[in-house]
């Protein structure tokens, strides 16, 4: 056969102009940086149409070649493209402004499959660093649901068995098919339970939690035992080795997942009891079954981690950990496209909740609530002075935790209030 | 009748000695200062013997003359004290630590009557500061109820009809008997109702909860209408023009007081915008009829003022003000004596609460924290690691407000959590 | 002679309607609330017009009864005003806004003198409150220079006699005759001198200002002797009874007033520790003599407030206070006339400063900074941007002090590079 | 030959005791973690003793294998150890508390060559994250000096071509043989000289530096030019384009360099706009040539990263960025082995410097005293009331940056009052 004879067999599709349209995620890859975008293109006989966010394309597909000029909305000239298409792969160079050179790859997002899958993944390595660098261990689908298990923040399991090094090692990371920079990757967690009879905690309060005469005053007891005993039955945890006075003292089980995150932003790395956009060490009581976190993707396939179960926690989390044990976590997946926030956000029957992750209280709890009227405005078509009026009325603040590396603040309002305005 | 036989029948226990013993309101005036301290005294024949905190005193009594010592507890001589009854009041003179010199003056606690009384106090003025030299309305004893009402924070009535300017006018202030610096003042609310069908609150949410980036950006239409119709059948609140996405938009009247305070320590006054230990306007939600709340004495007769009724508050009070009404109230007072805490506290049918107000959110946060373990370890009896671990896990943090001139956030845990401790 | 006649006798110029032609010092009474403003009035025969603030006036004069109507400057009505002129001062009734009723009176400013004069003021009480309800001392005029002196801290003069109680005592205070609200006060400190050779100071760092780790750990020995002695021919302090490795330690004499207040807004009364937009323990280790210091005038007569002289002091004042002495203090006072900021600047010779005073660091910067980039829009009629630029190449901030209620950071500039606007 | 002569052959000097006699860099190795400390071994014909920090060794040594037991202090046994020399490198596995196990490995620091080179390195790639998992381009030596250059904030060389993408590209890093976590890496800026006569700044003051207030009522101009010509003749900056008011204003050029770091602790990767411990984006004016700054080492080479220059900066970098350059920087490392501070220090001719790095000014501030008072304690063996009172008269605050994502704050004090305690 001749050369141009192969060619057509081996791509017989790629001179059909219509192959190329429809949505792509793209990436530009310039010095050594990533940037994201979903594109939509669209082909009309050697025409090529298309769209970057608020750029417009115009060009022609000659072949397996694609060039096009892309034009701001006031039809300034932004970039030109030149691209070959490739084992169903678009990739190329750009000039940009005239000068900046760059190169640029696209895919198509992979499809959504026609049935959800349940996962059970046995994990065996366990991580201390929230890192899109890692290997994913798994790479599921929206709509997919994963049963697995976490340590606790120390690392042992639910046979008391140590599996890592302390200091909240993660289960995971998890690629999600689809998740894309500028998406938001649903989490949606359909059990946290617990899968043993003990917990531990600190027995000494924060001292970022308390003045600093109480600091300088409390009296501590070094050797005070602070092992729990967790009644899985009753519901209840106990102190182990209870003092005369809390004998009596029983806490309510309310199993919680401490950290759940997505890959950092600009590739950065931060170990297990950090926290910030991309999620994290939130510590946040409510993260219970049947809750749902939103979290802005930042890598494609999101990488999710999860870990550092706690059996009970009040606000604030005090002594700088909770009731710290291992759990079985089945969660469920989801993303939802070219919609993102600024941080985490989370919802369950009764409450939608914005996360304020900032390094002073204050800074969170004006994060959170700027986040949550943002909120509003935008998925309620609330003007400012409609989410003020709501807000003045039905906001609910929680600390979260005031212990870890940056202070977590959550702004939330009540499902029943939203309704009033569907 | 001679002289000295005029003095015997006007006098004529004032040589039995036994007259004196018993506890005193003690104030030392020094260069215009005043401190107090209740002072027990003891008389046995002319022996005279008493302390003053951790002062010990031992002296004589002749006819209505006293002298005495006092010393540390070490032993050490603090000082010489001299003095005299007349017509029921001792006072005198005293050389403290040698040198400095100070006159004195005591008076007995005007013994509680047998059966409380209900007042019903019709108020003519409201005030603008919280001060302790606004002259009180009315004394009242500990067990005392007070039926009464207060105007909005605007300054009107029931009727709508401006009596004061603006600015949290407060009712009161009512001197309450017995109560001396160093104690607690108790105020039980027994009722807190809605007198009229109107309310109004901002339309903006303070630059104070949100990010600067919200601030620039937020589009407030300054003619927004905020304005709120009661509806006390229903027990709902609803804009009186509300906006198309607001038509349905209801919330739940749940009536409370903004402003309870003492007259602040050093003999300040505040505008009655300000809050601190003295309470002042706290606007913390949870200050609804049934709740109790507890004041430090700075002033004998506390003086108490109350105001600012809000007929519901979202947390943070994020627009400023709240939907501002006028108000029923009726409260029953008590006095804790010789017992006095940093700052305000509360409680209600749920909850303990120890109130944090300080210049940031995160010094708020931790003066909470800090009274309610202080608080856990002075009245149940705690070690430091008892009450981290029982904060630990059942601490409730509330943001009360963010909008004041400072901010107040509220430390709480739940009565049942404490019941395992009695 | 006929009542008519004596009238015209005693009141001789009332008829001319150009008497009550000028400026006028203005205050309307309304429900136990004063509001201030300066007003011009003008008159034409029996025709008066003037203004107050954006409010013009147009109305009549009849004998010594004026009555005119006051409207906005779209037109609109705002109020009905009727006065009458008797021994030199006006006074009336309005109704504001169709419906509000007030009293009102105004007085003519008194003129400065031809020449200025200088007082030597010898104190006698102290006072422990910043409050404009203490009797002034003295009246002065602008361009009037005072030479008085101030205890220390803890209320000793210079020959280390108790003079009060201690918490700075200050002298004063002034009534500065023509400062009105809305105008500033000027005061420049012509001399700030040590009148003794001792002074006392803190050897513990105050728990603000310091992580909770520090405050835990560090070993503070009570009884260690922080008195200073002065030795002023040589320009240096050292320990009175140093230890053996600070034996050699000195630090370099620079005299400054850790107080200077007027009375504060809204009648309030702050203990002396206090600082705010009135100034009051500002604590700034740059007031020292050369130093002028701008305060808002709140209250007629400025009512102005010196104090807490310190030999020496370290930014932040660490430990609470600083070298704590009496002094001897010259200072000349004006006014600014109908312009005013939001809380205190400075200037020295080679910097203007802002000075924000708050209930955290961070928004004192933040007060800082905006107040020294309103300022100099506004007096240089810089747009934001150049005061941007101009700012973030010369801005220097210094923390004056951490220890007291609230946190003082000033912003500053130097002269130089203003010059260069000019 | 016989195995045994092999052996002597092969490892000729192995089983002279003394071979191991020394300090180690001891690696432990365990479940994905490493944890580095120093080892001093010593041998005594088959007699092994050494420590570990406060751990004490006893073992013996056999041909190339060791084992040894490590105690506490209080003679308590930690842990077993077994290793083998080989290579000139120590490796084995060891039992911890019992039952933990880990492997581990240690080799000798490289000495320090006779006399110190000059590096001239010519960059070729810059980076945006700080991160330990970079290569280094250089191993260099304590006492070695590196000439080189950075590219401005925005990624341009001196020539104004693009060589990186923006954000704080940095050059390096450099690997200093014999750094070991626990030790202080020194550099001493010899030279930082502007290598062009461009500098590019912001227009507008960060909303974290101004109040609410301000932000919101800010009319900033997005066109307004902020490009700079450096005058390196003449020392000063001045606007490229100026307004009319700017035309004379001139900034006095002060080059520093914004970024200097090492690798994070615990593998950490941070993008370049970041500061914390490891130094990064501290943005101080006072980095300028002839300081001296010293930062932890987390990493065995230290791994040190050099960018962002500025050709002259304000306090606080108000406009979120400085007068961004190129820059040609000289600059000399050195080890202070086994001491190590929790953050960066500096020193100049006139000041030594301790930087607060926190997530409010209020933290920065607090870290910033309490290192620097820790620090005299340590280095000058101060009590903590002399540190006090040398702090209280002595101190210094800068207020570095408040407009990255952590504040900073600098407390210092002068080398002249230091210069007594010696």
């Amino acid at each position: 056969m001749t050369r141009a004879a192969i060619l057509l067999i081996a791509f017989p599709l790629l001179t059909a102009a219509q192959d190329i349209s429809g949505e792509w995620e793209f990436t530009a890859h310039r010095m050594g940086m990533d940037t994201y975008a979903r594109v939509t293109l669209k082909t009309e006989s050697d025409k090529l149409t298309g769209s970057l966010n608020e750029l417009k394309f115009e060009g022609t597909v000659h072949g397996n070649t694609i060039d096009f000029i892309a034009r701001r909305p006031n039809g300034d000239k932004f970039g030109t493209f030149h691209g070959t298409l490739q084992a169903g792969e678009l990739s190329g160079d750009a000039v940009w402004l005239e000068k900046e050179k760059l190169t640029w790859s696209a895919h198509r997002s992979v499809p959504r499959p026609a049935s959800p899958t349940v996962h059970d993944f046995e994990p065996t390595q366990f991580h201390r660093l929230f890192s899109g660098s890692i290997p994913p261990v798994m790479r599921i689908f929206p709509g997919d649901t994963v049963r697995t298990w976490t340590v606790d923040a120390g690392g042992f399991d639910k046979h008391g068995e140590r599996r890592s090094m302390g200091g909240n090692p993660e289960t995971g990371p998890f690629y999600i098919e689809g998740a894309f920079p500028g998406d938001t990757l649903v989490i949606k967690l359909v059990k946290v339970r617990l899968n043993r009879d003990t917990a531990e905690s600190g027995g000494e309060i924060s001292s970022n939690a308390v003045t600093p005469d109480y600091v300088h005053d409390a009296k501590y007891d070094e050797k005070f035992n602070s092992e729990w005993k967790l009644d899985r039955e009753k519901g209840i945890a106990m102190l182990a080795k209870p003092t005369a006075r809390l004998k009596n003292y029983t806490v309510k089980l309310q199993p919680m997942l401490g950290c759940m995150a997505v890959a950092p932003p600009a590739m950065q790395s931060f170990r297990t009891g950090q926290l910030g956009s991309f999620g994290g060490n939130m510590d946040y009581n409510q993260m219970r079954e049947g809750a749902t976190v939103y979290l802005p993707v930042y890598q494609p396939g999101a990488i999710f981690f999860l870990g550092d179960g706690h059996a009970a926690q009040g606000d604030g989390e005090l002594t700088g950990d909770a009731l710290e044990t291992s759990m079985d976590v089945e969660f469920t997946v989801d993303i939802v496209k070219g919609y993102s926030t600024d941080g985490p956000r989370a919802e369950n029957d009764d409450y939608v909740m914005s996360m304020g992750i900032a390094g002073s209280p204050g800074e969170a709890m004006q994060q959170a609530t700027a986040q949550l009227a943002s909120w509003l405005e935008k998925d309620y078509k609330l003007t400012a002075n409609e989410s003020a009026v709501l807000l003045g009325t039905a906001l609910r603040y929680d600390i979260a935790e005031v212990v870890d590396p940056m202070y977590h603040v959550v702004a939330k309002v009540s499902k029943s209030a939203l309704a009033a305005l569907k």
